[in-house]
């Protein structure tokens, strides 16, 4: 920031809520392992995040229980933002990770702590409940946030199912599987989008066992 | 789009939604004027929506009456879609272009038309709400998408303040006046906000009358 007398000026809450605002900014600079649907370039998390806010307002519907569409969507708009201090964990590298939920957490008390106490804690609350998926509106919200990745998957024809040589559906289902917990017809129509893959060779099939 | 065959697998409804789904994304090539606040490019329109969303969660408690947060977040994260066909127009280069509402209009057709007709219309009728701007919900929304470019121009050093030699503070004022018909508040910031940015020579000041 070049200067930071206006925030001094304008004081009080409202200033602290733009401070927050301007380094939530820096989501946009965070870029994530899969392309956009056009091929041309990663994704970043702040697009993502606009991305799975449309794919809950659209697919809403198919949730597996009623859930509260704009409990999800915040949580969908929140739930990428601790990646500005923890960086992005790839799903398909959540294998192999250590410490991710720590600086996470950390992350997330750094960040809500910028805003007024009850706004950030608000805000944190929702987070806590998205990353514990305990609640029906969590669990569809984790459901969006698996599938984006399916699709651009598919339309750029590999994406993220080549980044480890040994990667196939197997591995591809244990990883998103809980899209059924937040509903059975996207996932059905993952499936769908898993068996084209492996048919256009974008995914491995499952290994044969040993003879 | 390198195979569709499991579109056709999935069918009805949810295939013509995950086409609108993808359809969307293109929204993240959609380049604005503006940078992000690190300067380092321009930024896209589908993250500008993501922190337009940001920006209503966090700055409701300043509408000028009340609103309903989860209508203004809809409106924000539809309100662009439109771009993916008829193209961003800078606020600041509207005081010369014609043509754009009906190309806007014509856009909205086409996307929207994409979904499921009730859904469809729905997410019309959200947008026309947005347009028009004559709701409480929708003034609350022009004015996150007034206000969030101003803070990154300041946070830049001038951005799109620069893109006319003539422009000033006036004509800066005349483009976004329309924050105080959604938060007087807001209105005030963002002149504490220009009146920083003219003492740092990032924007002109109002022309001197001729003696
Ligand atoms: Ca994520």
């Amino acid at each position: 920031m070049k200067s930071s007398a206006w925030l001094d000026q304008i004081g009080g809450r409202l200033a602290d809520q733009m401070r927050f605002l301007l380094e939530a900014d820096r989501l946009k600079g965070v870029i994530r392992l899969n392309h956009i649907a056009d091929g041309s370039r990663r994704e970043n998390t702040a697009e993502h995040s606009w991305h799975l806010a449309l794919f809950a307002m659209v697919l809403s519907e198919y949730a597996i229980e009623p859930v509260d569409i704009w409990r999800v969507v915040q949580m969908l708009i929140l739930h990428d933002l601790v990646e500005i201090e923890a960086g992005d964990t790839p799903l398909h590298l959540t294998l192999t990770d250590t410490g991710q939920a720590e600086r996470e957490q950390a992350a997330a008390d750094i960040l809500f702590g910028m805003l007024p106490s009850e706004q950030g804690q608000a805000f944190r609350a929702m987070w806590d409940e998205f990353e514990t998926a305990e609640s029906a509106d969590a669990r569809f919200a984790k459901a969006c946030d698996r599938l984006q990745p399916i699709l651009l998957n598919h339309v750029v024809g590999g994406g993220t199912w080549n980044v480890r040589p040994d990667f196939n559906i197997e591995m591809e289902k244990s990883l998103t599987q809980r899209i059924a917990l937040g509903s059975p017809t996207l996932w059905a129509a993952a499936e769908t989008v898993f068996a084209d893959a492996v048919a256009n060779g974008w995914l491995k099939p499952a290994p044969t066992p040993a003879a």
